[in-house]
Protein backbone atom coordinates (compact mmCIF):
# COMPACT_ATOMS: atom_id res chain seq x y z
CA UNK A 1 0.00 0.00 0.00
CA UNK A 2 0.99 3.72 0.58
CA UNK A 3 3.40 4.75 -1.88
CA UNK A 4 2.75 1.70 -4.31
CA UNK A 5 -0.07 3.04 -4.59
CA UNK A 6 1.24 5.83 -6.85
CA UNK A 7 4.70 7.12 -9.25
CA UNK A 8 6.85 9.27 -7.27
CA UNK A 9 8.54 11.92 -9.39
CA UNK A 10 12.13 11.26 -9.77
CA UNK A 11 14.98 12.59 -12.59
CA UNK A 12 13.60 9.60 -15.09
CA UNK A 13 9.90 10.44 -14.74
CA UNK A 14 7.89 10.39 -17.93
CA UNK A 15 4.24 11.24 -17.61
CA UNK A 16 3.93 8.99 -20.77
CA UNK A 17 4.75 6.06 -18.99
CA UNK A 18 2.15 6.55 -16.65
CA UNK A 19 -1.25 4.27 -17.31
CA UNK A 20 -4.02 6.27 -16.10
CA UNK A 21 -6.48 3.67 -16.29
CA UNK A 22 -4.01 1.32 -14.07
CA UNK A 23 -4.22 1.05 -10.17
CA UNK A 24 -0.86 0.16 -9.30
CA UNK A 25 -0.61 -1.89 -5.62
CA UNK A 26 -4.01 -2.51 -5.87
CA UNK A 27 -6.02 -5.18 -7.43
CA UNK A 28 -8.91 -3.79 -8.30
CA UNK A 29 -12.24 -5.10 -6.52
CA UNK A 30 -15.42 -3.31 -5.43
CA UNK A 31 -15.58 -4.25 -1.95
CA UNK A 32 -11.95 -4.68 -0.87
CA UNK A 33 -12.19 -0.81 -2.04
CA UNK A 34 -14.48 -0.01 0.65
CA UNK A 35 -12.74 -1.97 3.31
CA UNK A 36 -9.60 -0.66 2.29
CA UNK A 37 -10.99 3.14 2.00
CA UNK A 38 -12.27 3.13 5.35
CA UNK A 39 -10.17 0.77 7.44
CA UNK A 40 -7.63 3.49 8.69
CA UNK A 41 -9.93 5.63 9.79
CA UNK A 42 -9.98 5.54 13.27
CA UNK A 43 -6.37 5.80 13.17
CA UNK A 44 -6.26 9.03 10.53
CA UNK A 45 -8.75 10.45 13.62
CA UNK A 46 -6.25 10.21 15.91
CA UNK A 47 -3.77 11.36 14.16
CA UNK A 48 -5.09 14.76 12.89
CA UNK A 49 -6.70 15.31 16.24
CA UNK A 50 -3.01 15.18 17.52
CA UNK A 51 -1.72 16.98 14.89
CA UNK A 52 -4.48 19.85 16.49
CA UNK A 53 -3.82 19.45 19.65
CA UNK A 54 0.20 19.56 19.48
CA UNK A 55 -0.77 22.96 17.36
CA UNK A 56 -2.74 24.30 19.72
CA UNK A 57 -0.63 23.04 22.65
CA UNK A 58 2.47 25.23 21.11
CA UNK A 59 4.14 22.31 21.39
CA UNK A 60 7.40 23.15 20.09
CA UNK A 61 8.47 21.81 16.58
CA UNK A 62 4.58 21.00 15.83
CA UNK A 63 4.38 20.99 11.88
CA UNK A 64 1.84 20.71 9.37
CA UNK A 65 0.49 19.08 6.37
CA UNK A 66 0.12 20.59 3.04
CA UNK A 67 -1.46 18.70 0.46
CA UNK A 68 -0.99 20.27 -3.15
CA UNK A 69 -3.68 18.94 -5.71
CA UNK A 70 -3.34 19.11 -9.53
CA UNK A 71 -4.81 17.74 -12.94
CA UNK A 72 -6.33 18.53 -15.94
CA UNK A 73 -10.00 19.93 -15.75
CA UNK A 74 -12.44 17.06 -14.48
CA UNK A 75 -9.37 14.82 -13.28
CA UNK A 76 -11.25 14.90 -9.88
CA UNK A 77 -9.35 17.02 -7.41
CA UNK A 78 -12.79 18.17 -5.62
CA UNK A 79 -13.95 14.50 -5.40
CA UNK A 80 -10.59 13.65 -3.66
CA UNK A 81 -11.37 16.61 -1.33
CA UNK A 82 -15.01 15.39 -0.94
CA UNK A 83 -14.01 11.96 0.07
CA UNK A 84 -10.75 11.85 1.23
CA UNK A 85 -11.40 14.50 4.18
CA UNK A 86 -14.52 13.30 5.53
CA UNK A 87 -12.44 11.20 7.18
CA UNK A 88 -10.78 14.55 9.11
CA UNK A 89 -12.36 16.57 11.77
CA UNK A 90 -13.24 20.27 9.17
CA UNK A 91 -11.64 22.45 12.16
CA UNK A 92 -8.31 21.39 11.46
CA UNK A 93 -8.75 21.56 7.63
CA UNK A 94 -7.57 24.87 5.43
CA UNK A 95 -9.03 23.61 2.00
CA UNK A 96 -8.31 26.69 -0.05
CA UNK A 97 -8.79 26.74 -4.31
CA UNK A 98 -6.99 28.79 -6.41
CA UNK A 99 -8.60 30.23 -9.30
CA UNK A 100 -7.15 33.17 -11.97
CA UNK A 101 -5.35 35.77 -10.17
CA UNK A 102 -6.77 38.92 -9.87
CA UNK A 103 -6.04 42.15 -10.97
CA UNK A 104 -3.97 43.25 -7.97
CA UNK A 105 -2.36 39.75 -7.04
CA UNK A 106 -1.33 39.92 -11.17
CA UNK A 107 0.75 43.20 -9.71
CA UNK A 108 2.50 40.81 -6.89
CA UNK A 109 4.53 37.77 -7.26
CA UNK A 110 3.27 34.81 -7.73
CA UNK A 111 3.49 33.17 -4.55
CA UNK A 112 2.72 36.91 -3.10
CA UNK A 113 -0.96 35.16 -2.69
CA UNK A 114 -0.18 31.80 -1.86
CA UNK A 115 1.40 32.77 1.41
CA UNK A 116 -0.93 33.66 3.63
CA UNK A 117 -2.91 30.44 2.43
CA UNK A 118 -0.26 28.14 4.12
CA UNK A 119 -1.75 25.67 7.01
CA UNK A 120 -1.14 26.67 10.33
CA UNK A 121 1.09 24.41 12.87
CA UNK A 122 -1.83 21.65 13.54
CA UNK A 123 -3.56 22.29 10.47
CA UNK A 124 -3.80 20.19 7.43
CA UNK A 125 -4.10 22.41 4.19
CA UNK A 126 -5.05 21.88 0.75
CA UNK A 127 -4.58 23.73 -2.11
CA UNK A 128 -7.22 22.99 -5.13
CA UNK A 129 -4.66 24.50 -7.77
CA UNK A 130 -1.87 26.36 -6.21
CA UNK A 131 1.18 28.42 -7.58
CA UNK A 132 2.31 25.52 -10.32
CA UNK A 133 -0.74 26.89 -12.06
CA UNK A 134 2.28 29.27 -12.52
CA UNK A 135 3.97 27.57 -14.56
CA UNK A 136 1.41 25.71 -16.15
CA UNK A 137 -1.45 27.54 -17.86
CA UNK A 138 1.11 30.36 -17.87
CA UNK A 139 3.92 28.33 -19.59
CA UNK A 140 1.16 26.86 -22.08
CA UNK A 141 -0.89 30.19 -22.80
CA UNK A 142 2.88 32.40 -22.56
CA UNK A 143 1.08 34.67 -19.79
CA UNK A 144 4.79 34.87 -18.63
CA UNK A 145 8.06 34.99 -20.59
CA UNK A 146 10.31 32.17 -20.64
CA UNK A 147 12.76 33.34 -18.06
CA UNK A 148 10.28 34.08 -15.91
CA UNK A 149 9.03 30.59 -15.94
CA UNK A 150 12.09 29.54 -15.47
CA UNK A 151 12.97 31.54 -12.41
CA UNK A 152 9.70 30.23 -10.80
CA UNK A 153 10.62 26.48 -10.89
CA UNK A 154 13.54 27.19 -8.17
CA UNK A 155 11.63 30.09 -6.15
CA UNK A 156 9.10 27.03 -6.26
CA UNK A 157 11.22 24.80 -4.40
CA UNK A 158 13.06 27.26 -2.22
CA UNK A 159 9.24 28.25 -0.93
CA UNK A 160 8.58 24.58 -0.27
CA UNK A 161 11.98 24.19 1.72
CA UNK A 162 11.35 26.86 3.75
CA UNK A 163 7.72 25.39 4.41
CA UNK A 164 9.39 21.76 5.10
CA UNK A 165 11.83 23.13 7.05
CA UNK A 166 9.18 24.04 9.73
CA UNK A 167 7.93 20.55 9.52
CA UNK A 168 5.47 21.13 6.56
CA UNK A 169 4.77 17.22 5.09
CA UNK A 170 3.99 18.45 1.88
CA UNK A 171 2.52 16.19 -0.46
CA UNK A 172 2.19 17.28 -4.41
CA UNK A 173 -0.47 14.85 -6.60
CA UNK A 174 -1.17 14.98 -9.95
CA UNK A 175 -4.63 13.62 -10.74
CA UNK A 176 -3.39 11.99 -14.39
CA UNK A 177 -6.20 11.21 -16.10
CA UNK A 178 -6.50 10.43 -20.00
CA UNK A 179 -7.81 12.80 -22.88
CA UNK A 180 -10.61 9.78 -23.95
CA UNK A 181 -11.51 10.33 -20.03
CA UNK A 182 -11.53 14.30 -19.84
CA UNK A 183 -14.09 14.22 -22.64
CA UNK A 184 -16.34 11.29 -21.31
CA UNK A 185 -16.74 13.97 -18.05
CA UNK A 186 -17.20 16.92 -20.03
CA UNK A 187 -19.85 15.11 -21.83
CA UNK A 188 -21.21 14.42 -19.19
CA UNK A 189 -21.23 17.64 -17.16
CA UNK A 190 -22.65 18.82 -20.78
CA UNK A 191 -25.67 16.21 -21.04
CA UNK A 192 -26.53 16.49 -17.11
CA UNK A 193 -28.28 19.94 -15.86
CA UNK A 194 -27.23 19.71 -12.89
CA UNK A 195 -23.63 19.73 -13.98
CA UNK A 196 -23.78 22.93 -15.95
CA UNK A 197 -22.28 25.07 -13.35
CA UNK A 198 -19.23 23.30 -13.40
CA UNK A 199 -18.44 23.62 -17.34
CA UNK A 200 -17.53 26.97 -19.02
CA UNK A 201 -16.36 26.99 -22.73
CA UNK A 202 -13.00 27.67 -21.89
CA UNK A 203 -12.67 24.30 -20.32
CA UNK A 204 -12.37 22.92 -24.20
CA UNK A 205 -10.41 25.41 -25.22
CA UNK A 206 -7.83 24.40 -22.45
CA UNK A 207 -8.66 20.94 -24.01
CA UNK A 208 -7.33 21.29 -27.35
CA UNK A 209 -3.81 22.19 -25.81
CA UNK A 210 -3.76 18.86 -24.28
CA UNK A 211 -0.09 17.79 -25.10
CA UNK A 212 1.06 21.16 -24.30
CA UNK A 213 -0.16 20.47 -20.73
CA UNK A 214 1.16 17.43 -20.55
CA UNK A 215 4.41 18.52 -21.38
CA UNK A 216 4.42 21.58 -19.12
CA UNK A 217 3.36 19.32 -16.25
CA UNK A 218 6.08 16.90 -17.14
CA UNK A 219 8.23 19.72 -16.97
CA UNK A 220 7.32 21.26 -13.82
CA UNK A 221 7.20 18.19 -11.88
CA UNK A 222 10.66 16.79 -12.85
CA UNK A 223 12.22 20.52 -11.74
CA UNK A 224 10.02 20.73 -8.72
CA UNK A 225 9.99 17.60 -6.91
CA UNK A 226 12.00 17.26 -3.99
CA UNK A 227 13.03 14.69 -1.19
CA UNK A 228 11.40 17.42 1.45
CA UNK A 229 8.31 18.22 -1.40
CA UNK A 230 8.09 15.05 -3.62
CA UNK A 231 5.58 14.90 -6.40
CA UNK A 232 3.25 11.87 -7.16
CA UNK A 233 1.43 11.14 -10.51
CA UNK A 234 -1.67 8.88 -9.41
CA UNK A 235 -3.22 7.55 -12.08
CA UNK A 236 -6.76 9.24 -12.61
CA UNK A 237 -8.83 7.36 -14.82
CA UNK A 238 -10.48 5.32 -11.98
CA UNK A 239 -11.87 8.04 -9.33
CA UNK A 240 -11.81 5.61 -6.38
CA UNK A 241 -8.57 4.25 -6.79
CA UNK A 242 -7.44 7.53 -6.67
CA UNK A 243 -8.92 8.82 -4.04
CA UNK A 244 -7.84 5.82 -2.00
CA UNK A 245 -3.98 6.70 -2.96
CA UNK A 246 -4.32 10.23 -1.83
CA UNK A 247 -5.80 9.26 1.80
CA UNK A 248 -2.98 7.12 2.36
CA UNK A 249 -0.40 9.72 1.36
CA UNK A 250 -2.26 11.67 3.67
CA UNK A 251 -1.94 8.90 6.50
CA UNK A 252 1.91 7.89 5.80
CA UNK A 253 2.54 11.83 6.33
CA UNK A 254 0.51 12.00 9.58
CA UNK A 255 2.66 8.90 10.29
CA UNK A 256 6.11 10.12 9.69
CA UNK A 257 5.10 13.17 12.27
CA UNK A 258 6.24 10.37 15.13
CA UNK A 259 3.47 12.84 17.29
CA UNK A 260 2.33 12.07 21.23
CA UNK A 261 -0.10 13.92 22.80
CA UNK A 262 0.80 16.77 24.33
CA UNK A 263 1.75 16.69 27.92
CA UNK A 264 -0.32 18.81 30.91
CA UNK A 265 1.23 22.21 31.59
CA UNK A 266 -0.33 22.15 34.94
CA UNK A 267 -0.83 20.01 38.03
CA UNK A 268 -3.46 17.60 37.13
CA UNK A 269 -3.65 16.33 40.29
CA UNK A 270 -4.26 19.62 41.90
CA UNK A 271 -6.88 20.36 39.31
CA UNK A 272 -8.91 17.17 39.29
CA UNK A 273 -9.06 17.67 43.07
CA UNK A 274 -10.26 20.84 42.15
CA UNK A 275 -12.63 19.77 40.01
CA UNK A 276 -14.01 17.17 42.63
CA UNK A 277 -14.73 19.70 44.91
CA UNK A 278 -16.16 22.25 42.69
CA UNK B 1 -38.13 16.59 14.35
CA UNK B 2 -36.80 19.85 13.13
CA UNK B 3 -37.54 23.02 15.54
CA UNK B 4 -39.26 20.71 17.43
CA UNK B 5 -35.84 19.35 18.70
CA UNK B 6 -34.93 22.56 20.51
CA UNK B 7 -36.39 25.87 22.52
CA UNK B 8 -36.41 28.40 20.38
CA UNK B 9 -35.81 32.18 22.77
CA UNK B 10 -38.67 34.19 22.61
CA UNK B 11 -39.56 37.09 24.61
CA UNK B 12 -40.48 34.62 27.45
CA UNK B 13 -37.87 32.41 27.50
CA UNK B 14 -36.24 31.23 30.74
CA UNK B 15 -33.07 28.96 30.97
CA UNK B 16 -33.69 27.18 33.94
CA UNK B 17 -37.21 25.87 32.16
CA UNK B 18 -35.10 23.99 29.87
CA UNK B 19 -33.74 20.70 31.55
CA UNK B 20 -30.40 19.91 30.00
CA UNK B 21 -31.22 15.86 29.65
CA UNK B 22 -34.20 16.19 28.40
CA UNK B 23 -34.45 15.25 24.65
CA UNK B 24 -37.46 17.40 23.43
CA UNK B 25 -38.85 15.87 19.82
CA UNK B 26 -37.34 12.67 19.93
CA UNK B 27 -37.67 9.38 22.25
CA UNK B 28 -34.17 8.40 23.00
CA UNK B 29 -33.35 4.76 21.09
CA UNK B 30 -29.87 4.22 20.15
CA UNK B 31 -30.81 2.34 17.10
CA UNK B 32 -33.43 5.14 16.29
CA UNK B 33 -30.98 7.69 16.19
CA UNK B 34 -28.32 6.32 14.17
CA UNK B 35 -30.86 5.99 11.69
CA UNK B 36 -32.08 9.87 12.08
CA UNK B 37 -29.01 11.08 12.30
CA UNK B 38 -27.87 10.08 8.54
CA UNK B 39 -31.71 9.83 7.28
CA UNK B 40 -31.68 12.86 5.33
CA UNK B 41 -27.27 13.07 4.74
CA UNK B 42 -28.28 12.88 0.75
CA UNK B 43 -30.39 15.12 1.01
CA UNK B 44 -27.95 17.64 2.61
CA UNK B 45 -25.16 16.40 0.23
CA UNK B 46 -27.52 17.90 -2.63
CA UNK B 47 -28.65 20.94 -0.79
CA UNK B 48 -25.11 22.52 0.20
CA UNK B 49 -23.59 22.00 -3.37
CA UNK B 50 -26.11 23.20 -4.71
CA UNK B 51 -25.65 26.65 -2.46
CA UNK B 52 -21.88 25.83 -3.37
CA UNK B 53 -22.91 25.78 -7.02
CA UNK B 54 -25.47 29.04 -7.04
CA UNK B 55 -22.48 31.33 -5.10
CA UNK B 56 -19.71 30.05 -7.68
CA UNK B 57 -21.97 30.70 -10.48
CA UNK B 58 -23.17 34.51 -9.55
CA UNK B 59 -26.40 33.38 -8.89
CA UNK B 60 -28.26 37.00 -7.93
CA UNK B 61 -29.63 36.83 -4.37
CA UNK B 62 -27.55 33.61 -3.40
CA UNK B 63 -26.70 33.37 0.21
CA UNK B 64 -25.06 31.53 2.62
CA UNK B 65 -26.05 30.03 6.37
CA UNK B 66 -24.04 30.92 9.56
CA UNK B 67 -24.30 29.09 12.53
CA UNK B 68 -23.40 30.33 15.73
CA UNK B 69 -22.38 28.10 18.50
CA UNK B 70 -22.34 29.09 21.75
CA UNK B 71 -21.90 27.00 25.26
CA UNK B 72 -20.25 26.77 28.87
CA UNK B 73 -16.78 24.76 28.28
CA UNK B 74 -17.36 20.84 27.62
CA UNK B 75 -20.84 21.76 26.19
CA UNK B 76 -19.84 19.94 23.24
CA UNK B 77 -19.09 22.88 20.49
CA UNK B 78 -16.19 20.86 19.49
CA UNK B 79 -18.02 17.58 18.68
CA UNK B 80 -20.98 19.05 17.24
CA UNK B 81 -19.20 20.69 14.63
CA UNK B 82 -17.16 17.32 13.76
CA UNK B 83 -19.75 15.39 13.51
CA UNK B 84 -22.61 17.08 12.07
CA UNK B 85 -20.14 18.69 9.62
CA UNK B 86 -18.79 15.80 8.48
CA UNK B 87 -21.82 15.21 6.17
CA UNK B 88 -20.96 17.90 4.39
CA UNK B 89 -18.17 18.83 1.65
CA UNK B 90 -15.30 20.42 3.43
CA UNK B 91 -14.75 22.79 0.35
CA UNK B 92 -18.07 24.72 1.53
CA UNK B 93 -17.29 24.96 5.17
CA UNK B 94 -16.15 27.83 6.59
CA UNK B 95 -15.35 27.27 10.65
CA UNK B 96 -13.37 29.93 12.58
CA UNK B 97 -13.12 29.36 16.39
CA UNK B 98 -12.54 32.94 18.22
CA UNK B 99 -10.76 32.48 21.21
CA UNK B 100 -9.82 35.51 23.72
CA UNK B 101 -8.77 38.56 21.45
CA UNK B 102 -5.36 39.88 20.86
CA UNK B 103 -3.84 42.96 21.54
CA UNK B 104 -4.76 44.80 18.35
CA UNK B 105 -8.20 43.25 18.28
CA UNK B 106 -9.09 44.64 21.65
CA UNK B 107 -8.38 48.02 20.40
CA UNK B 108 -10.89 47.51 17.75
CA UNK B 109 -14.27 47.51 18.33
CA UNK B 110 -15.66 44.03 19.28
CA UNK B 111 -17.28 43.27 15.82
CA UNK B 112 -14.06 44.08 13.73
CA UNK B 113 -12.58 40.85 14.30
CA UNK B 114 -15.66 39.15 13.37
CA UNK B 115 -16.79 40.50 9.81
CA UNK B 116 -13.84 39.19 7.88
CA UNK B 117 -15.10 35.18 8.67
CA UNK B 118 -18.66 36.11 7.39
CA UNK B 119 -19.46 33.18 5.12
CA UNK B 120 -19.06 33.76 1.31
CA UNK B 121 -22.39 33.49 -1.18
CA UNK B 122 -22.65 29.64 -1.06
CA UNK B 123 -20.49 28.87 2.12
CA UNK B 124 -22.10 27.45 5.07
CA UNK B 125 -20.14 29.17 8.18
CA UNK B 126 -19.33 27.88 11.67
CA UNK B 127 -18.41 30.62 14.32
CA UNK B 128 -16.74 28.36 17.54
CA UNK B 129 -18.01 30.75 19.79
CA UNK B 130 -18.29 34.39 18.39
CA UNK B 131 -19.17 38.10 19.58
CA UNK B 132 -21.08 36.86 22.01
CA UNK B 133 -18.83 36.14 23.78
CA UNK B 134 -18.68 40.20 24.16
CA UNK B 135 -21.42 40.09 25.95
CA UNK B 136 -21.14 36.55 28.22
CA UNK B 137 -17.59 36.55 29.65
CA UNK B 138 -17.05 40.48 29.02
CA UNK B 139 -20.09 41.07 31.07
CA UNK B 140 -19.43 38.29 33.60
CA UNK B 141 -15.74 39.64 34.28
CA UNK B 142 -16.74 43.25 34.00
CA UNK B 143 -14.66 43.24 31.03
CA UNK B 144 -16.09 46.44 29.50
CA UNK B 145 -18.95 48.68 31.14
CA UNK B 146 -22.18 47.94 31.84
CA UNK B 147 -23.47 50.90 28.89
CA UNK B 148 -21.21 49.52 26.48
CA UNK B 149 -22.22 45.66 27.15
CA UNK B 150 -26.08 47.35 26.95
CA UNK B 151 -24.49 48.70 23.25
CA UNK B 152 -23.33 45.97 22.20
CA UNK B 153 -27.29 44.02 22.25
CA UNK B 154 -27.98 46.48 19.81
CA UNK B 155 -25.16 46.10 17.65
CA UNK B 156 -25.57 42.69 17.12
CA UNK B 157 -29.20 43.11 16.35
CA UNK B 158 -27.43 45.37 13.50
CA UNK B 159 -25.35 43.22 12.06
CA UNK B 160 -27.43 40.39 11.92
CA UNK B 161 -29.94 42.21 10.13
CA UNK B 162 -27.35 43.19 7.90
CA UNK B 163 -26.20 39.87 7.25
CA UNK B 164 -29.57 38.66 6.77
CA UNK B 165 -30.65 41.52 4.51
CA UNK B 166 -28.10 39.71 1.90
CA UNK B 167 -30.01 36.14 2.32
CA UNK B 168 -27.66 35.06 5.18
CA UNK B 169 -29.66 32.93 7.40
CA UNK B 170 -28.17 32.80 10.83
CA UNK B 171 -28.69 29.89 13.62
CA UNK B 172 -27.80 30.76 16.95
CA UNK B 173 -27.78 27.93 18.93
CA UNK B 174 -26.99 27.33 22.65
CA UNK B 175 -25.82 23.81 23.76
CA UNK B 176 -27.25 24.05 27.13
CA UNK B 177 -25.63 21.60 30.04
CA UNK B 178 -26.31 21.08 33.43
CA UNK B 179 -23.77 22.08 35.84
CA UNK B 180 -23.18 18.52 37.12
CA UNK B 181 -22.57 17.02 33.65
CA UNK B 182 -19.77 20.03 32.66
CA UNK B 183 -18.05 18.18 36.26
CA UNK B 184 -18.22 14.76 34.83
CA UNK B 185 -16.55 16.36 31.24
CA UNK B 186 -13.82 18.25 33.37
CA UNK B 187 -13.03 15.27 35.32
CA UNK B 188 -12.64 13.04 32.49
CA UNK B 189 -10.50 15.22 30.63
CA UNK B 190 -8.06 15.16 33.78
CA UNK B 191 -8.31 11.61 34.43
CA UNK B 192 -7.36 10.92 30.50
CA UNK B 193 -3.87 11.79 29.50
CA UNK B 194 -4.38 12.17 25.54
CA UNK B 195 -7.01 14.89 27.09
CA UNK B 196 -4.97 17.17 29.14
CA UNK B 197 -4.21 19.61 26.00
CA UNK B 198 -8.27 20.79 26.31
CA UNK B 199 -8.19 21.61 30.18
CA UNK B 200 -7.07 24.89 30.98
CA UNK B 201 -7.09 25.97 35.18
CA UNK B 202 -8.81 28.89 33.90
CA UNK B 203 -11.97 26.89 32.93
CA UNK B 204 -12.62 26.03 36.71
CA UNK B 205 -12.16 29.89 37.80
CA UNK B 206 -15.01 30.20 35.10
CA UNK B 207 -16.98 27.15 36.93
CA UNK B 208 -17.45 29.24 40.26
CA UNK B 209 -19.14 31.64 37.71
CA UNK B 210 -21.72 28.88 35.94
CA UNK B 211 -24.64 31.29 37.03
CA UNK B 212 -23.47 34.33 36.30
CA UNK B 213 -22.82 32.89 33.14
CA UNK B 214 -26.43 31.72 32.93
CA UNK B 215 -27.65 34.90 33.78
CA UNK B 216 -25.83 36.19 31.19
CA UNK B 217 -26.73 33.59 28.52
CA UNK B 218 -30.30 34.13 29.47
CA UNK B 219 -30.11 38.07 28.96
CA UNK B 220 -27.99 37.40 25.92
CA UNK B 221 -30.22 35.28 24.28
CA UNK B 222 -33.35 37.13 24.80
CA UNK B 223 -32.44 40.73 23.76
CA UNK B 224 -31.13 39.42 20.78
CA UNK B 225 -33.33 36.63 19.64
CA UNK B 226 -34.89 37.92 16.12
CA UNK B 227 -37.11 36.23 12.91
CA UNK B 228 -34.17 36.94 11.02
CA UNK B 229 -31.44 35.57 13.88
CA UNK B 230 -32.81 33.11 15.88
CA UNK B 231 -31.47 31.41 19.19
CA UNK B 232 -31.64 27.97 19.90
CA UNK B 233 -31.56 26.46 23.39
CA UNK B 234 -30.67 22.78 22.87
CA UNK B 235 -30.33 20.12 25.51
CA UNK B 236 -26.71 19.46 25.74
CA UNK B 237 -26.14 16.57 28.37
CA UNK B 238 -27.13 13.97 25.47
CA UNK B 239 -24.90 14.90 23.32
CA UNK B 240 -25.85 13.08 20.50
CA UNK B 241 -28.93 14.30 20.69
CA UNK B 242 -27.83 17.76 20.59
CA UNK B 243 -25.78 16.79 17.41
CA UNK B 244 -29.26 15.73 15.60
CA UNK B 245 -30.68 19.17 17.17
CA UNK B 246 -28.25 21.18 15.28
CA UNK B 247 -27.95 18.75 11.95
CA UNK B 248 -32.19 19.40 11.65
CA UNK B 249 -31.62 23.27 12.24
CA UNK B 250 -29.15 23.37 9.63
CA UNK B 251 -30.85 21.20 6.90
CA UNK B 252 -34.35 23.42 8.07
CA UNK B 253 -32.28 26.39 6.74
CA UNK B 254 -31.08 25.00 3.80
CA UNK B 255 -34.52 23.82 2.53
CA UNK B 256 -35.93 27.39 3.54
CA UNK B 257 -33.77 28.89 0.66
CA UNK B 258 -35.39 26.79 -2.42
CA UNK B 259 -32.52 26.56 -4.28
CA UNK B 260 -32.21 25.63 -7.94
CA UNK B 261 -29.23 24.14 -10.00
CA UNK B 262 -27.71 27.29 -11.84
CA UNK B 263 -28.90 27.44 -15.39
CA UNK B 264 -26.34 27.67 -17.84
CA UNK B 265 -24.92 30.66 -19.12
CA UNK B 266 -23.60 29.39 -22.70
CA UNK B 267 -25.20 27.59 -25.62
CA UNK B 268 -25.39 23.92 -23.99
CA UNK B 269 -26.17 22.04 -27.93
CA UNK B 270 -22.94 24.03 -29.20
CA UNK B 271 -20.97 22.89 -26.61
CA UNK B 272 -21.86 19.57 -26.47
CA UNK B 273 -21.56 19.43 -30.09
CA UNK B 274 -17.54 20.90 -29.87
CA UNK B 275 -16.99 18.18 -26.76
CA UNK B 276 -17.59 15.27 -28.94
CA UNK B 277 -15.77 16.47 -31.17
CA UNK B 278 -12.59 17.54 -29.47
Amino acid sequence: MDEALSHRVGPDFSLADVDPTSTPGFEWDKEDWEREFHEHDDELDELQEMLFANGRSGVPGTGAVLLILQGMDTSGKGGVIRHVFRAFDPQALKIKAFGAPTAEERMHDFLWRVRPHEPAVGQIGVFDRSHYEDVLIQRVREMAPPEEIERRYDAIVDFEREMASRNVRIIKVMLHISKEFQKENLIERLENPDKHWKFEPGDLDERELWDEYQEAYEIAMKRTSTDFAPWYCIPGDRKKYARMAVKYLVLDALRSMNMTWPPADFNVELELERAKNS
